[in-house]
């Protein structure tokens, strides 16, 4: 584990706990069919980033009304939600290092117990009293759905630009996070423009997040990561690395990139060389930079609050959503 | 056409229109396919049951606000959004005439389109204004899903029970219609006698309007119902026809019914055979009854109102909901 790692995770050691508890105390089925397939991918070692990040930004905010842990909830439920429909979307067999839902229940039952966290989600944050909270989490997740729509239909299409590839993942990874620290200042009544700022943060911290995610598809080992290497690829998923790379290379290169991406069976020697390709024409680093990029803008966000320790925590989750190995 | 259907459908004439131009006019996604996808089975003769007993409800309550009709989509897109993920749970070829959506377009479009749809209509019970419509809506939601899953776990279950059969479709059918009725009274600013006046009626509606799809799947052709017949019996659902003759019938008859259910592959002299045992052990008859008598529950909820109009065509729609066709 690393520093930054460790020192997150002893600051908010005692938040992720209480998170846990709710995330157990709030699903409340009447089937134990719908808890134990939930509880498969719910209480598999999610990071909870996001209610972590609702909390955080409800405490910097001076909320004092001690639900931020229960709403905080709707935020991890309704990203299992999207992760349940999406593996079942993407025929992934993988997922935090464990076989997906639909593999082990079918893909009705997989869908369905989706379509509850997702209601579970809304009925929370209806619980919160305010409106605007429910209008940004439903208005999340038709964004959530348009933006998983619209990779699928870009699926393998070797012209996606890079304009398009933010559009994609701004619906399907930012605007959860941007939600999940706007609905902090929401519910703690905080002035607009600080609303504003930690929206901004979410927005920004999101978007580095999944480029990150989308890097590390093509960096890390499945051990470390958690999910099959390669698996973006495997999905016809064309993402910053491949894109940048495409832009820079050679008519040659370029060929040879764009057989191997168009190649559902591509051997680890293909993925290999597609990597080093990645590598020599810079898709890599330059991923690397753009998402560095997001992550300082989300860092300059936080300069409306005062010093704080949560203000500090928060800074160093942005750092660590890039040095991070899952 | 019959009489009843002739003078209801006459009644409502505007309001049907109206509702139909609001189900266009709200469905606002950023993507053409996803009009597309939801437009295959949200323009292709539905009843609009559930917006135009939304639409009635509001109206019997004195409602003015002018926004009844936009708001009844939410329950269309909720109904439409179950109905996308369903077909998939159920494996449907057919509805209402045409192909399902997911053989079309694939698993992973038909799901996330019903994730938008879902989202839509929280979207839009946000647009109200009134933090219980969404609750109701969000756990009606929670509600749905489970009673769907709840069918699943007991597919091909011969030894299912009334009472767990109406635990399923309360949970499925009847509190759409319920929260249909019941929303309209929260809009309106109802007494609460009227509002659980509205809900007993929607309710009870709905318990007996599912029960005669249940019943239909037997007595009526493919054309007429516009979803293949025997489908039930092919995804082992065991409906109250099916509970109720078992229940009567004796050992021999018994174990050629149960072998025909058990049969995936039943022919079409072995659903005619067991057709002809639903009809001799009185199952067919006896779904008929109890339908008839939620329908006289329902109606007779809403006793409280005064005569007028819309309770008339209210009443009608009670009365159509065995006697239609479809």
């Amino acid at each position: 584990m690393n520093d930054l790692k460790h020192k997150i995770l002893t600051a908010v050691e005692d938040d992720l706990s209480d998170i846990e508890k709710a995330l157990c105390d709030n699903l409340t089925p009447y089937l134990d069919l719908v808890s134990e397939v939930a509880g498969h991918l719910l209480f598999s070692g999610g990071k909870r980033l996001r209610p972590l990040l609702m909390v955080l930004s409800a405490r910097l905010c001076g909320y004092t009304g001690n639900y931020e842990k229960t709403f905080s909830t709707a935020l991890e439920y309704l990203h299992t939600a999207t992760l349940l429909h999406d593996d079942l979307v993407d025929e992934a067999t993988l997922r935090r290092g464990k076989e997906v839902a639909h593999l082990n229940w079918g893909n009705s039952i997989t869908v369905l117990v989706g379509d509850y966290l997702l209601a579970r989600a809304l009925s929370i944050s209806a619980g919160t009293g305010r409106l605007r909270v429910v209008q940004i989490l439903a208005e999340l997740t038709e964004n959530m759905s348009q933006g998983e729509v619209h990779q699928l239909m870009r699926k393998g299409d070797i012209s996606l630009k890079e304009d398009e590839y933010l559009e994609v993942i701004r619906r399907k990874t930012a605007m959860l996070f941007e939600a999940a620290c706007r609905v902090s200042a929401v519910i703690a009544d905080a002035p607009q423009a600080n609303e504003q700022a930690l929206a901004d943060f979410g927005y920004n911290l999101g978007v580095a997040f999944q480029m990150a995610d989308d890097l590390f598809d093509y960096t890390l080992t499945t051990t470390d990561f958690g999910k099959a290497v390669g698996a973006d690829l495997r999905e016809g998923k064309l993402t910053l690395p491949v894109i940048a790379a495409l832009r820079n290379a050679g008519a040659a290169d370029k060929a040879l990139m764009t057989k191997i991406i168009q190649d559902q069976n591509f051997s680890v020697e293909d993925f290999e060389t597609l990597t080093g390709l990645l590598d020599k024409h810079g898709g890599l680093a330059y991923t690397q930079q753009v998402a560095a990029a997001y992550i300082d803008k989300a860092k300059q966000a936080l300069a409306i609050f005062e010093s704080s320790q949560t203000k500090e925590i928060m800074l160093d989750i942005a750092d660590y959503a890039l040095a991070r190995r899952q």
